[in-house]
C-alpha cells in the first residue's frame, strides 16, 4: 500500500487573526476554518497534513528544518517576514523538501513592499489572490507530483 | 439547465515555441499539448475554454476587449509583456472580466526584470511555478466561483 | 482660396473602450461621440480631421510616418504607450509633422509610472486634464498656426 | 443676469522677467503683452481676469488662499516653484478653487528636473508648451465649464 | 520671583487655512482656535506663548532669529516646508532656542514625500499625529525643561 | 463609575539594557525606573498600565494581538524593529487597538535607516525625542480621548 | 558543393524611414540603398541576405522564430526595441539562431536610455556606430564562421 | 575716465546670523566685518559694491533682475537655497549679468545634501571653503575681465 | 594565575543545518565538528569557549545581553540575520564585549543581499571565506589582546 | 603613391594574460597571436598597425596623447578601465584621432558593471563579441573611410 | 628673513593637452603658459612655485606624499581623477599639507559625473570655473595665511 | 624536504604612510615594522614572504600577473583600490593564484564608498580590522592549506 505524501502548512505572523483581521483584505473565515478546510481536502487527495502558526521567525525556521524525511511539501504563507526574512530563504536552501509560497491575497497588487518576495528564489512557485483556495491548490500541485 | 463558463486562455510571446524554448526552463511539451490538456480538464470542470496565443500585444488587447459579455473569465500568460506593457494592464482594467496571471516558471526566481509584474494590480491573483498545472489550477478557481 | 489644414488624431491603446472603461475616470462618452465633437469643432475651426485609433504600436508608428506631407499637425492620446514606446517617441523625431500629445484625464495626478511621457521630448506640447476638451483645444493650437 | 466668472491668473518667479529672459525658449513678448491679451481673450468669452505675478513663495500662497469665495478658477504658472514648492501644492488642495497649471514651453521636453510638477495631483488639468496660448486655452476649459 | 518661560509657536504655510482646509485630515477647528487653546494650557503650566503664522520662509527665518535671547523655546509645525526648506534647518542650527517639531497629522502615515524631515536633524524632538494635542505636549516638554 | 482605562506598554529589543546601554543617547535610568515613572504617571492621570518588554518579535506581536478587548491603547517602542518588521505592522493593523509610537531619542536626527518607521503607517502618532517625557506624553494622549 | 548560408536581416521599427529621419544623425541613404548594399557584398562574402523591416514588434518576433532551421544567422537592428523589448530577448532564446545586433549610430554616446540593450544578453556581439558598415561587418562575422 | 564696475553682493538665508552662528564652521566675524572687508578689498581694486542680504527667496530673485543694466557682476551666496531654488537658478538665466557663487565653508566636505547647487549650471564659477577670502577671489574675479 | 578569557561563539540561523545544508557552499562537517575544533583549539589558546545555536533573533540578542561580565569576547556568525537585523546591531552597541562578525562563505562573492552587514558598524572585525578556520582566526585576534 | 594609413591599436590592463586568462570566456590565443593577426590583416588591407598593451592608465593616456598627427585612428580594448575611467575618456576628447571601441567578448551579456562604457561617449563606435575578429573588422572600418 | 612659503602644484590626467585639447571649454593657453604665468604670480606674492603634471595616478599619489615638509601648501587640479579617485583623496588624508582643490571649467556646470569630487572631503576648499586665474585665487589663499 | 610556500603581499594606495598616516584609524607602526613582523610570523609558520607596495594600480596588476607559478598564495590590501579597481578584479581573475583580501581597519564601520570591495568576487575570502594581526591570520589560512 502507497504511503501518503505528508504536507507541512505553515502559516507566519498574523495568520492567528484571520477573520479578526481587516475583513476587507482577508476575509471573515478563521485560521481555524482553514485548517479544517485543508484536512477535508487533502482527505480527498489522499494526503495528510499538519497545520501550524507561529508570530516568531525563529520557530518557523525550526519547522522547516523539522521537515526533512519527514514531510514531502511545505505549503508557506510567511505573512510579511515574505518581504525580509532571509533566514527563512536560507532554511528553505537547507532541506531537501519542496516548498510552495502561498498568499490569501494577490500581493502584487497591495502596497510596494509587498510586491517583493525574498524567499521566492528558493521556493518551487508562488500561488496568490486566491484566499483558502491559494492552499488548495498548492495540495493539488503535490498530489500531482 | 445551467450555461457553463466561458474562459478564454491567452498566451503572450514566444509561447508558441513552448516545447522547442529552453527546455531546461520550460519542459518539452508543446503549446498544442497544453491546449488540449486544458480542454480535456476544462471538460471535467464543466467550463468551456477558448484557447489563443499571440506575439503581439495589439492582439492580446484585443482578445482581452473583446472577452467582455462573452468570457467569464481570463487566464492570461503575457510572457515577456508581463514587465513592460501597461497598456495590457488597462485593457485589463477596462473590462469586467476577472483575470488570473499563470506563469509556466516560477518568474520570482530569476532574472530581477522577471520579478515585477506590471499588469498584476489589474488580475485577481497569479500562479506560477508549476508548467502546465498553473493553467488548470487557474481553471479551478474559475470553476470554484 | 487656402487649403484647409489636415489634423490627423490618433488614438491608442485603449481608447477604444472609451466610455466603458473606468468611467470614474474616463466619463461615459464614447470614442464616436469623441470623433462626432472633433469633427464638428473642426468644421468650426475650418480644419480638416482625420480619425484613428488602435491597439497596435506598430499601427501607430506607421500612421505617423504617412502623416508625412499629408497632414499639416497630429493630435496624439498615445494612452499607456506614452510611458514606454520609445518607438513611437522615434517615430515622431522621424517626420516633420508637429505632434501635440494629449490626455483625458491628468496624468500627472495618477500612478507613478503615468506622470513620465518618454515621448514628450519630440512633441511641441501637452494638454492633459479636460477630457475631450483636451483634443479640441490641441485643435484650435493648430489653428492658431 | 448672470454674473461672470471670475479668474484669477498667477504667475511665479521670474515671469515678469517675459520678453527679456531667454528669448530662445520664452519668445520675446512681455508680462504686459501676455495680460492685454488675456484680457482681450476673457473679454470675448465674457470671463474676467485678474492678473498677478511675484517671486515669492508666500505671495502665491496667500493669492490662492484669499481666492476662495472670489474666483472660480485660478491659471497657474508657478514657473520653478513647480518641481519643489509643496507649500503651493498644499494652498491648492486647501482651498475649492479649481487650479489648471500652465507653463509657456514644454517643459517635458527639457531638463529632467522640470518634468515633475509636485503641484500637479492638486489641479485639475496641464497644459505646456504653447507660449501664451497656453493661458489662453485654460481660459477655454474655465469658460467651458 | 521666578520669570516665566516665553515659548513662540510658529505655524507654516497654510496653516491659516486650519479649519477651512482638508477637514478630514485637519479636523474642523480653526488657527485661532488652535492659539486660545494654547494660551489656556500655557497659563495652566505658567508658560508664556507667543503665536505666529506665515506662508513666506522668510519671515519664519526671521523669526527664529529674533528668538534667541527671548524665547526659551520653539514650538515649531513646518508645514510643507518640513519636506524642503534646507534654510529653515541652518536658522535652527543658528540660534540657541530648543526646537520641537510638530504635526497636526501623523505624517509618517501620509505620502511618501511628507515622511522626511529636513528639519528634524536640528531639533530636539518631534510630535505628529494628535491635532491641537501635539502641540499641547510640546508645551509640557518646555515646562518639564 | 466609570471603568479605567488599560494601556499597554510595549518595549522591543535593547530596551532592557537602558541606562546601561550608551548613555549619552539614552540616558542613565533604567527600564524599572521607566515603569515606575509610568505607573506613577498613570496614577495621576487615572490610567491602569501594564509593561512589558522584549528582545522577540514574536512576543510583540502576540501581546499586539492579546490587547484586543483587554487594552484601550497600545504605547509602543519597537525599538530597532520600528525600521523593519513588516510584521509588527501588521499586527497592528490586525487589531482595534490605537498605537502611539514612541521613541527616547530624536530618531530622525540619527542614522539613515533609523529615519523611516515602517510601522507608522498603521498608527495613530509618533512622540520622539524626550526621554521617558516621549511615554508620558502618551499616556496623556490616551487620557485626553 | 557546399550549402550558402542564409543570412536574415531584421530592421526594426522607424528604419524604414531612413534618409528621411534625421539625416545628422542616421545619413540621407535609404533603407533600400541598405538592402541593395548588403546584397552586393553578402554576394561577394558568398552569403544569401533576406531583407525584413517592420514598425511591429510581433513581426520581429514571428520572423525570429521562422527562422530556425531556415537562416544560420540574423542580423538585428531593433531600433528602439532594443531598450524595451524583453518579447524579442526572450524570442531570440527561443531559436538556435546567432543574432548579432547592429545599430546604425553609436548608441553609447545618445540618451541615458539608448546605452542599455535588453536584447544583448541573448545575442552573441555587438556593432554599432559605423552606419551601413555595421550590417557588413556582421557579414562578415558570419561569413568568418 | 573709465567708469567703475558695479559689483552687487547678495548674501541669502541665515547670512545675517553670521559671527553667531555655528562658530566652528563659519567663524566669529559678522556680516558686517564681511561688508566693511569688501568695501575697502573693493577700493583697493577700484570696484564698487553694492551689499545685500536677505532670508527670502523672493528678495534674491528680484536683486538679481534688478541688477541688469546697473551691476556688472554679482557675487551670490545663496546659503542653503543653493541646493533646492531652481527659481534662483531661472532667475541668474535671465539676466545678462555674470554670477559666482561662494560659500564660506567647503560645502563639498560636508553633509550630502550640500554638495549639490543647483544654481551652479547658471553660473560662471564656483569658490568654496576659504570664509570671507571667498569673497575677495570673487572681486579679484571681476577686476581681471 | 591568570584567569583564562571567556569567548562566547554564537551562530545564528541556519547554521544547525551545517553538514546537512548546500555541502557545496558550507561543505560537509556538522556544528557538532565545529564546537569540538574550537573547544580544540580554544585549549590550546588557553581560551574557554561557550557555544550556542539559534534560529531566533531574540535568544541571540539576550545572548549578548547576557555576556557582558562574562565574555571578553563574543564570536558571532549571525547568519542571514547579518543583512537585516538593526535589533542585533543594537544589542551589539549595548554592551561592552568586543564582537568578531565571522563567515564560513565569502559573503561579498555571493548574492548582492549577502554583501551588507547591518552589524558590521558595531563590530571590530570581520573574517569571511575560511570555512571552520574563519572562527579559529577569530579565537586567535581574542588571544592576541 | 598614396600614404598608409597608421593605426595604432591599444590594449589595456589583463590584456597581456590573453591565453592564459578565463579561456572560457577570451578564448586560448594569447595577445602575441592577435599582434600576429592583425598585423596581417593590416597588410592585406594596406594599413600599418603599431601595436601596445600595458595594464597602467597612465601609459593609455600617453600613447593616445602621442598618437595625434602621427595615427589616423585608434582601435581600443581598454579592458576593465572602460567603466570607470574618465581619465581615458577626456583623453580621447583632447585628440582628434577617431576612436574604435572593442571587447572580445559581449561585454553587453555578463556583469551589470560591465555594460556601462565610460568611454563610448567619446568614440566612434563599438564592436564587441567576436574575439580577435572584433579589431579586424574595426581595421576594415578605418580602411573604408 | 622670512622663509619663502614653497607650494606644490599638480596637474592630473590630460591637463598636458591643454590649449590643443577642447579649446572651447579650456581656452588656447598651454600649460607651459600656465606653469609661467603662476611663476610669476607667485613671485608678486613672493610665494616659490613648483610645478608637475602627470597622467598617472601612481604619480599623483608619490607627489603628495614627498610634498610632507616640504611644502606648505598644494593646489591640485586632479582632472578626471577627480570624480573616482579615492586613492588621491586618501593620499591628502596622510599628508599635513593643505590642498586647494583648483579647475579651469565650472565643473558643477557640466556632465553630471563632474558634478561630484571625491577628493574634496580632503581639501581645504575649491575654485572652479575662472581657467589660469583659478590657481592664481588659490596661490593668494595660501598667500593669506 | 617539502618546498615552503611562497606567499606574496602586496600593499597598495597611501599605504607605505602607514604610522604616518590618520594615526587614530591605523596606528603608528610603519609598512617596515609590518614587513619584519611578517617575515617573523612566515618563518615561525615555514612560509616565505615576498612584501610589495606600490601607488600605481598598473605595478599592482603586474604584481598579482607575475605571481603566477611562483608564488602559491597572495595577501592584498589594495587600500581605496578596493572600492573601483576592476583591472585588479580581472588581474585576480586571471590567475590560478589564491588571493585574500586583507585591511587594517574594519572597513565595512567607515563611510559608505568602503563598504563595497569590488575584487571580492574573485578572492577567497576577507579579513579586516585587526591591524598587522589581519595579515598574520591570512599567513595562517595559507600555512592552514
Amino acid at each position: 500500500m502507497e504511503k501518503r505524501q505528508q504536507i507541512l502548512v505553515i502559516n507566519g505572523p498574523n495568520l492567528n487573526r484571520l477573520g479578526k483581521r481587516e475583513p476587507a483584505i482577508y476575509g471573515s473565515s478563521t485560521l481555524e476554518d482553514l485548517q479544517k478546510d485543508l484536512e477535508k481536502e487533502a482527505a480527498e487527495l489522499s494526503l495528510n497534513v499538519t497545520f501550524k502558526q507561529s508570530n516568531s521567525e525563529g520557530d518557523i525556521i525550526d519547522w522547516i528544518h523539522d521537515s526533512e524525511n519527514v514531510h514531502q511539501g511545505i505549503i508557506l504563507n510567511a505573512g510579511a517576514f515574505t518581504h525580509y526574512s532571509y533566514a527563512i530563504r536560507d532554511a528553505i536552501a537547507s532541506v531537501d523538501v519542496p516548498v510552495i509560497e502561498v498568499h490569501l491575497s494577490n500581493v502584487h497588487a497591495r502596497e510596494d513592499f509587498r510586491k517583493e518576495s525574498v524567499i521566492a528564489p528558493e521556493t518551487i512557485g508562488q500561488i496568490s489572490g486566491f484566499g483558502f483556495l491559494s492552499y488548495k491548490l498548492a495540495l493539488q500541485v503535490f498530489r500531482s507530483k
